[in-house]
């Protein structure tokens, strides 16, 4: 069998280094042709060094210079930049693009993917929540192909294997609830950063452990699965399931509940995306319902968690509601961990940005960037 | 649309009247073409005057001249017997022929239904823990469908849609623990027939209500899945589930698990079977997984529920065992519900019988036919 030619991008964030962790243990399977990162130079230079992969890209000339000078003896070419990411994607051929960088910055470069005809395994959240319309048209103009990675959208995309989409009545995603489950308004009012950044469930970098607190990161993956399936707002719902064992359910027209399960880790969706549409046997950790015992489920309060208020208007509004959604919550999730406000005020900052922004409804990628920009100077200038 | 033909065999039971119901709810879709009963007359009758099948078959001769009699006006043809039923199922054309026989008397029907190329929903049990080996292989050289009505395997059949049979690293099925969930051997010995009549989840026949008391129905799931899934007897496994929510599970070699939840009722299997392999829109009652709240999982207690030890011996043993512990367990539920035996009597005649007859590793359809009798004639003597 013929290797799989992998391009991970933001091969040096969270679900990156597991996704390389993975191709090493299935070194048989994987070629890594492409790697890229921001910033984190000696990492993307040591995985280089592993993985041998064809081209190397960072975004930092000091990086640039740094991984050159050390990869000289190598074949690897060295780039930096967002620009010729973008070129290499084109014009290379690979069998799978995993999309792992964190933030608006992935947009182009799926953009480029999905152009090319490359098949996608996404990781990101903001592609889909700031352009999920113009991502929605381009899969459907290029036939495009896009296998997601989180867990809960795993979940759903394995729940729908062998089924019609339009048989699909709702699509469930569980919540962990995160680390403030149950808390009132009052209680949220004097939480710490410490007491934000403990998640029970999930082992995450910073910033999407905030977005675990306020129920944004449910917000996002709300607006990732209407882009993902294709299905209306109203048919998607959000349940809290402390234990995080459910990823997510999805019911059909027929009244029956398909739902996939594991431990909580991120092994076996990015396994299970790099294979699409093989499973392989892995040696992750087997669930054991006996040992889990009982399994759990409660509303979330959307009163509380307000931010997946917002997110359940963005999937009815539609249009530049989520980028401005995006880049406010990114301004007010820095100025809580850098203390210059509070966790309650950061929903504050979010829904002040949503009045102030002049909503597009069919926004263009400049209009996006433009709005990006425009969201950020205003959320920045109330923080 | 063409309507589907659709054979409906024990048509007065439980599994056939429901069936029925459904047939005249999505009456643009179905059309009844052979009803069939045992000796139900009059509701046969009933249900012949109501869906004006082509025909209708009673087992009892009496049964055959009151329906002939009251069907006079009608075109449907009136038939008595076994063997005039399979005949019919060879020569008529069915797009679907619905096995809700109870019992050993299934198998005949079933066997002419595979050799003349009809697709079968199977509600029956013992077709498969008696005849196991021998339908399997019917199965595969005449390349017939079977689509489980169980609700266990219509969940498991439902979860491996879209996935390789080959990637099945391990199916649980789900058991509700019966009325005597948590009971120990001692508390056993003093159980009344009224006790062991009520099922906490489901409502089914006394012979059915009487098997998922003793977990010998989910003992005889085991021995149906080892042989509709063509699984090794060590990759099933059995876990107690009281709210009788998730109505099976199968565990991928990825590790990976997908599972199948719905309201305890048996509307979704026979519509989904019925309509496979498209989903049809229905107005069964939702999931509400809020309202749930709770799903538990514990382990079956094999010394104590000594009928689920019995099938494991089944699925490895294979051969005549299925059909032994078959007849054994008929025998030993008449004793009880006409209170000859006790309740835990019953364990006590299946291992005396599973002692006593002679084991056959490949038997024929007619070794089988006189194991039974002869199991039934040995279990009759001692209960």
């Amino acid at each position: 069998m013929e290797k799989k030619r992998v391009a991970i991008l933001g091969s040096t964030g969270s679900i990156g280094t597991q996704a390389l962790k993975i191709i090493n243990e299935f070194s048989e399977d994987f070629e890594v042709k492409l790697i890229s990162a921001n910033r984190n130079d000696q990492l993307l230079l040591d995985q280089a060094l592993k993985f041998k992969p064809k081209h190397v890209i960072i975004n930092t000339i000091s990086g640039y210079n740094y991984i050159k000078k050390n990869l000289k003896q190598n074949k690897t070419k060295v780039h930096c930049g967002g620009k010729v990411l973008c070129e290499l994607i084109e014009d290379e051929d690979f069998d799978i693009v995993l999309v792992a960088i964190v933030g608006f910055a992935a947009l182009m470069p799926t953009i480029s993917a999905i152009k090319s005809g490359k098949k996608i395994a996404l990781a990101n959240k903001e592609t889909l929540v700031v352009g999920g319309g113009i991502i929605s048209s381009l899969v459907n103009d290029y036939n495009g192909t896009i296998i997601p990675v989180d867990s809960e959208h795993s979940a759903i995309f394995q729940c729908i294997q062998g089924e019609k989409i339009n048989t699909v009545e709702n699509i469930i995603l569980t919540a962990s609830g995160g680390p403030f489950r149950g808390y009132s308004q009052h209680d949220l009012e004097s939480v710490s950063i410490e007491d934000a950044l403990k998640h029970p469930n999930w082992s995450m970098g910073n910033k999407i452990t905030i977005d675990s607190a306020t129920l944004m990161n449910k917000g996002f993956e709300l607006i990732e699965t209407r882009w993902l399936f294709d299905i209306p707002y109203d048919k998607i719902k959000v349940v809290v399931h402390p234990e995080s064992i459910v990823h997510s359910l999805v019911e059909f027209h027929d009244k029956s509940v398909i739902a996939q399960l594991g431990q909580p880790n991120m092994y076996i969706p990015i396994l299970y995306a790099l294979n699409y549409p093989k499973r392989v046997r892995s040696s992750a950790p087997k669930l054991d319902l006996i040992k889990t015992k009982s399994l759990n489920f409660e509303s979330p309060d959307k009163s509380v968690f307000k931010h997946l208020q917002f997110a359940y208007d963005a999937i009815k509004s539609g249009g530049s509601f989520g980028c401005v959604l995006n880049a406010a919550n990114e301004v007010a999730i820095d100025g809580f961990l850098n203390k210059k406000i509070s966790f309650i005020d950061m929903a504050n900052i979010i829904e002040k940005s949503l009045e102030k922004i002049t909503f597009v409804q069919n926004p263009k990628l400049e209009d996006l960037l433009e709005i990006d920009l425009e969201t950020r100077k205003f959320a920045k200038s109330i923080t």
